[in-house]
């Protein structure tokens, strides 16, 4: 006599950082979980909402990876022919450099129902918490969401393409490489275009850095922010009020974003 | 003696159409709101949230417009002033082609404090749940979204340059448009590219309709859906199940999706 429930996975996006900015169904699902599995970017207040759930971080934090994917593939079956319902956590949209497809495969494998709620993902909602619309009437029909390397580390080839398009231009996981991406755009005289970056977006902790393919890396290390950085590119970054004020005070000797 | 409270502005993305897609802030902002301001897209169960807000639809429908863009800034500040909490709620996200900034603009003009909510857009959730992730690991580094037309309903220029690119497509408002965009990939010899259209995205009446650029417009017609649809063009489409479904059967008679 068993009392288990039947197996069946939810990949959850848990949104940009707020614990507010999750859906009311991915909430809900976390309320009647019996394991979840969580990343680096879910802001662990969301735990609470589940108490009785089994609550195993599968993250990287400072470079350390607790689990490979593969991993994770199979403790997310496993917990779910064990346990029942699970809960897979992930920052932001899992589709969105989530590698959500991935195990929503593995468990298709494995005849374990899987379903989809999607989260808030931080490439459109980090520019807008920082007044920066993705997309503005007569400004940009069209924004391109991109990661700023490859799997293998290279520097991913659409950055160039990415540059020609009348596009807004968002870069996840591109810090690193700011000094490529404005030389990028240098080589092809596209030095005045504004530039943000958003770090650790919708949390307390939010700051912005606001300048142009020109001036973005000096901005940038004068403002010696860290966390997690969304990185936009285009003219819908001057109608941001801290973009405004930044090129009005830039004259007098005040520096106050 | 006033006891108004001061007027503020909160826009409000409701997501891609199912109610418990509303982020949990987005929905506490709602029950505590004063005035609604809510467009066609939105899900009128969110409204029953806010039993004793003033609720005045604004959006358009069969064509009709109940308000133009400039009567919709000017009611939104002047409901502030009157009453004081006002939620703007629009469908998804308010800064995915919503106009959520020209009016953003237009309280600031007025020192209306806004602030933004983020939703959940129907360009990455309603692929993702037809089992289309915009990203994939190998498949697809970057996703660009764009319009079909521009405002003067011309067709966005930037398809063009879009179908040059490695990404996948997510085109919104564009299933008139349709002949012209596959159109513009078979000139290109692209015709082997998966597509979908999804409708409805996230509400009971969604409907998946599967193909290529060169078969599309037929299974489209075939499948005679209606309401917004969101069209994905890339690789990435054939990682669904009932794309694959689609693909597997089309040799035997029976059509079955």
């Amino acid at each position: 006599m068993s009392t288990r429930e039947n197996p069946t996975i939810s990949l959850v996006g848990a949104g940009p950082g707020d614990v507010e900015l999750i859906s009311v169904k991915g909430l809900n699902r976390l309320k009647k979980a019996k394991v979840v599995l969580y990343d680096a970017l879910v802001n662990e207040e969301l735990l609470t909402y589940a108490p009785t759930a089994k609550k195993i971080f599968v993250g990287k934090r400072l470079g350390f990876k607790a689990y490979e994917q593969e991993q994770i593939n199979q403790l997310m079956v496993d917990s779910a022919i064990e346990f029942g319902h699970v809960v897979r956590l992930k920052g932001g949209d899992s589709f969105v450099f989530g590698r959500g497809m991935e195990e929503i495969l593995f468990a298709r494998e494995h005849q374990i129902p899987t379903e989809v709620i999607p989260g808030i993902s931080s490439s459109i909602s980090v520019p807008a918490l920082a007044e920066i619309p993705v997309t503005h009437r007569g400004i940009s029909n069209s924004f391109l969401v991109l990661s700023a390397t490859l799997a293998d580390g290279s520097l991913n080839p659409e950055l160039e393409k990415a540059r020609e398009l009348n596009a807004t231009i968002v870069i996840l996981m591109g810090i690193a490489q700011l000094p490529k991406i404005v030389e990028l755009y240098q080589l092809a005289n596209k030095g005045e275009i504004p530039v943000s970056i958003i770090y650790n977006g919708s949390l307390e902790t939010q700051k912005e850095v606001f300048g142009t393919i020109d001036t973005i890396v000096a901005q940038n290390e004068q403002a010696s922010a860290s966390g997690p950085g969304v990185i936009v590119i285009g003219e819908v970054v001057s109608l941001a009020s801290n973009y405004q004020a930044k090129v009005y005070s830039e004259s007098s000797s005040s520096c106050c974003i």
